[in-house]
């Protein structure tokens, strides 16, 4: 066990994705493998009144990190086969929403504010995903000279 | 309320942060608004070796996404003073550790991996961050045209 660390974190949600993405068959994986991914797909993040003032100064931001809930994966193993693979992998090396912790990540594009809801592009996200924070994304962010592990050997990636 | 979403995530801590950054005083927010920002900071991942597993083909990955929690963050306020800044800002448009979920996101460079411990540069944490999970970044992560909102106007850019 790690020393001195809490145990447990409860995390509450503060919205909710809407996406074209209604069913898991919906989300076309190929899309992982490219540099655009899912930047035609838009959606919307609906923020629960509740915290729609924190939601101010955002407008001039391109950017945003979603921070949300996998409420639709299942166990977390620890070993994953990922799409197309026929090895398993890490699960810390994928993207996995089958994770010991259902919490993933995604940048998307900021398009506009109404109120509580935010428009953006960037959604590969399924339809009533909850979301649990929200954060500007920086230069500090975006890094140069990535590589890529495994994914590179994908044979999407061929 | 946001419909039909669940409205507890309990999430447990996999791991911890070793940082060179023992007090809050020890970290300088001047770096936040650096591109290089803290990626000459080294420190370490130290997973749990019951999730050790987990991090099978990790190395070849050039930089992670690491989710962990703000142990010792305040009351999640909707409103927050960043540093240097005499306006509140939404806490949304910040990434302020004091937010509605203490969770936060930072990437890291992977510079080697001894079992479960993984040593990484660009730790912006404090020593004992409980660490959530752990993503490979991808070049989908890596976006380019940036807009900072309100943080081009702080001080520190000026």
């Amino acid at each position: 066990m790690v020393r001195n660390a809490p145990k447990n974190i409860k995390l509450k949600t503060i919205g909710v994705v809407h996406s074209p993405f209604h069913v898991r068959e919906d989300i076309d994986p190929r899309r992982n493998f490219r540099p655009n991914g899912f930047s035609d797909v838009r959606g919307e993040l609906e923020i629960d009144p509740a915290y729609a003032a924190g939601l101010k100064d955002i407008a001039g931001f391109s950017h945003l990190i979603v921070i949300f809930a996998f409420h639709k994966s299942g166990l977390g193993h620890l070993l994953v086969k990922p799409p197309f693979e026929s090895r398993r992998r890490g699960v810390f090396s994928t993207r996995s929403p089958h994770r010991p912790n259902p919490i993933g990540m995604t940048v998307v594009r900021l398009l506009g504010r109404r109120g509580n809801v935010l428009r953006v592009s960037g959604i590969d996200l399924l339809e009533g995903t909850p979301v649990l924070d929200i954060k500007p994304y920086t230069s500090r962010d975006s890094k140069r000279g990535v590589k890529h592990g495994w994914m590179r050997t994908s044979v999407l990636n061929r």
